[in-house]
């Protein structure tokens, strides 16, 4: 498969989606429409059906597992109606969370096993893994004081104790450290305008040597 | 875990469902309360709703490996609200269907993989195999013409071509062979009262020694 897939990372409150999203007003002007930014579940219908039983506030029984397998199922969805057809097209794919996050939020956060859960999206991905990963750090005290200062709704991850956080972010590390090929680290307590321009130009470097 | 798990399995036209139901009528009589008979998606609402999905006439785009993970996230919850509570109750749970099937028809007759069918599902069950599995064993050509003299309509896997059947046949036929300790093959082309008394036999002698 050609093209770029390049995943964002990072625990609640990180700002990885705000970073996200200033960056993609940059490259827009000098990649246009190789550009392809897309978050699961992607808009398709199958996965918004299934993002909605794992939302769905009625459904108070649901076992960790059935969670993570029902999140896989949406990715896979999601890789085989976006993800895959822009990268067979030669695009460059910036995705908003992906395996990292499942690896860190249920294998770690909720405990069922880092390496379970790995293992189990492999068979959602066939092997797909991305080209980059930036990884947006911060220690959990901080992402969760930004999550809270959110006027939104606080959502159910976010209403978890602190020692859920801090299990995602040692998971994220260790994942930094396994992959220091494919994960780059960037320290999300800098200013803004630092954090975005570190992630631009990662995301270039990856483009221009592809 | 105590209790004992005893899955019926096999193609399509197999009879089993006729079998199980027969069989249970006989065995009620002798151990009653601690029978409980079960069938995915097991009429939990988180089961039924993901079942829902997979069904919907209207997602004609799924892919075989988001089926599949939907199968194993329904197939978690039942797990989950049914069989491990009925097991930890010390009940004889005798469920219509589980992992052999997803292996047979998903990695099998869909072609995705064996391994990767049983890997992924091990994810889902955690490790929990059935203590006994009764393996209606009938020819394609045998399974599929009684599926279509049935008065209902003809669902997606019955519309499949003939080498579909056969190879989810086949796929049962290794798996019966790999555990011979657990899967009894039934040859489900005898007269039924012969299939009848095969399985209630095979069925009291795993209640009786367990």
């Amino acid at each position: 498969m050609a093209g770029l897939l390049i995943t964002f990372e990072g625990p609640d409150g990180a700002g990885k989606t705000t970073v996200l999203s200033a960056i993609v007003k940059q490259l827009t002007q000098d990649y246009g429409s190789r550009l392809v930014v897309t978050r699961e579940p992607g808009g398709n219908q199958i996965s918004e059906a299934i993002r909605h039983i794992i939302l769905d506030p009625k459904n108070t029984e649901m076992d960790v597992r059935t969670e993570a397998l029902l999140y896989a199922a949406a990715r896979r969805q999601h890789i085989n109606e976006t993800i895959a057809p822009a990268l067979a097209a030669n695009q460059v794919v910036l995705c908003d969370r992906f395996v990292d996050s499942s690896v860190a939020y249920q294998g770690a956060g909720r405990e069922i096993g880092e390496d379970a859960v790995y293992e189990m999206n492999q068979f959602a991905t066939d092997g797909l893994t991305p080209d980059l990963t930036l990884y947006f750090d911060v220690p959990s005290e901080v992402g969760l004081a930004r999550t809270r200062t959110r006027e939104k709704a606080v959502d159910r991850l976010d209403a978890e104790a602190l020692s859920f956080h801090q299990r995602v972010r040692a998971s994220y590390l260790r994942l930094a450290q396994a992959n220091p090929e494919r994960i780059r680290t960037i320290d999300a307590t800098q200013p803004l305008a630092t954090v975005i321009a570190e992630a631009d130009q990662l995301v270039r470097r990856a483009i221009t040597q592809a």
